[in-house]
């Protein structure tokens, strides 16, 4: 494994964040080579989620014609298209007792066995995720796909891969586009993969706006 | 700027997700130096949100006294002691006129003007989220805040600091604690951080569970 105490590994980092913006114009002629996107995909896998769950899938589009449709329903985003690569985050729409036991049965299965407290965690789960209104447990999924997004737009970054994370778009129909609903699935963003065109972005050269510390982080 | 191109950049980021884990028990006798803390509340602060909106901040508890009053408000887990920060997320409870027009200013003000088309976003967004119903608006601002969490448990792993995503408290007692509703704040998620405790912790040498890549990416 990789050192992680090297002194440059965080600077790298903050490096990586200060770099990376949400690119509004990509290159259509440049393709994001495969071994980078399965890196990508790879660290948004890895991202931890609540209780182990990974409540959501990604779609990854590389269709261009799916591409083509997507877009209008999708403020006609430029991006989506210009990309090479489209990954849609699609959170469960609802914890169901299936969903969850998949999940320790498969941890059971890859650590070969389980013990008390673990299977009192699964019934503990079990108890309370699938009562829930389908609502409620969607927008939990959700909010864990999210980690799984920032995971994959930083690793995108180090890839010196641009990413252009959007919510702009009509999640029915994009739902109803890559037939999500089916499969338990709902859209609740997307993630452009491609490279910015340089001189052609207006946000290219613009200052990055955070609020600053202090109206940011408070200590107590 | 560190260049990014060098090949061991990206598996570093693989390699530190595989580091991380949700440490169940941290060293009471080990602190995090500032510094560490700095970098990762700063890989938060650059981490980008809908619209740039940024609309969470993050609590930072190092009082002693303070943590061990959370503590039983949070199924007492011990990390919440045993580290020696913690980090706590807390959302929007709202989007208002203000607090849109705020952020609107301050990228003018760093940018040095405006144009027609961001004034006409700035807009868009005033006559979008403030009508909104409240929960909407704050769920939508908890998804933001989970991209910060991902990042910032992603900064501590490079920096060799342990920290535990954690759901499991009481959000409305959290949030009287640290008089977040007062602040318009709401809490929604937790991440101590701090040193694993070697050979104390039962889950640090057990194997790191996700669904293979088939169950969580299909193509298109």
């Amino acid at each position: 494994m990789t050192d992680l105490s090297q002194p440059n590994t965080v600077p790298a980092l903050l490096d990586a964040l200060q770099w990376r913006y949400a690119t509004k114009k990509m290159d259509p002629a440049k393709a994001v080579p495969q071994d980078k996107v399965e890196r990508i995909l790879e660290a948004a896998r890895l991202a931890p989620t609540s209780s182990g769950l990974q409540p959501y899938e990604i779609v990854v589009v590389t269709s261009k014609a799916v591409r083509e449709q997507i877009q209008p329903i999708a403020w006609n985003q430029a991006q989506i298209t210009e990309g090479s690569h489209l990954l849609v985050f699609a959170a469960w729409d609802n914890y169901t007792p299936e969903r969850i036991n998949h999940m320790f049965d498969l941890t059971n299965a890859q650590r070969g066995g389980t013990n008390e407290g673990w299977e009192a965690y699964r019934q503990k789960l079990l108890a309370g995720y699938p009562p829930r209104p389908a609502e409620e447990n969607f927008q939990h999924a959700a909010r864990q796909a999210y980690i799984g997004l920032g995971a994959a737009l930083i690793a995108a970054a180090f890839e010196e891969v641009d990413s252009t994370p959007m919510e702009g778009f009509d999640p029915k129909a994009l739902d109803e586009i890559l037939k999500l609903r089916e499969r338990g699935l709902r859209s609740v963003a997307i993630l452009p993969l491609g490279y910015r065109e340089d001189g052609k972005d207006w946000l290219q050269n613009l200052k990055k706006v955070r609020r600053p510390r202090e109206q940011f982080i408070t200590e107590v």
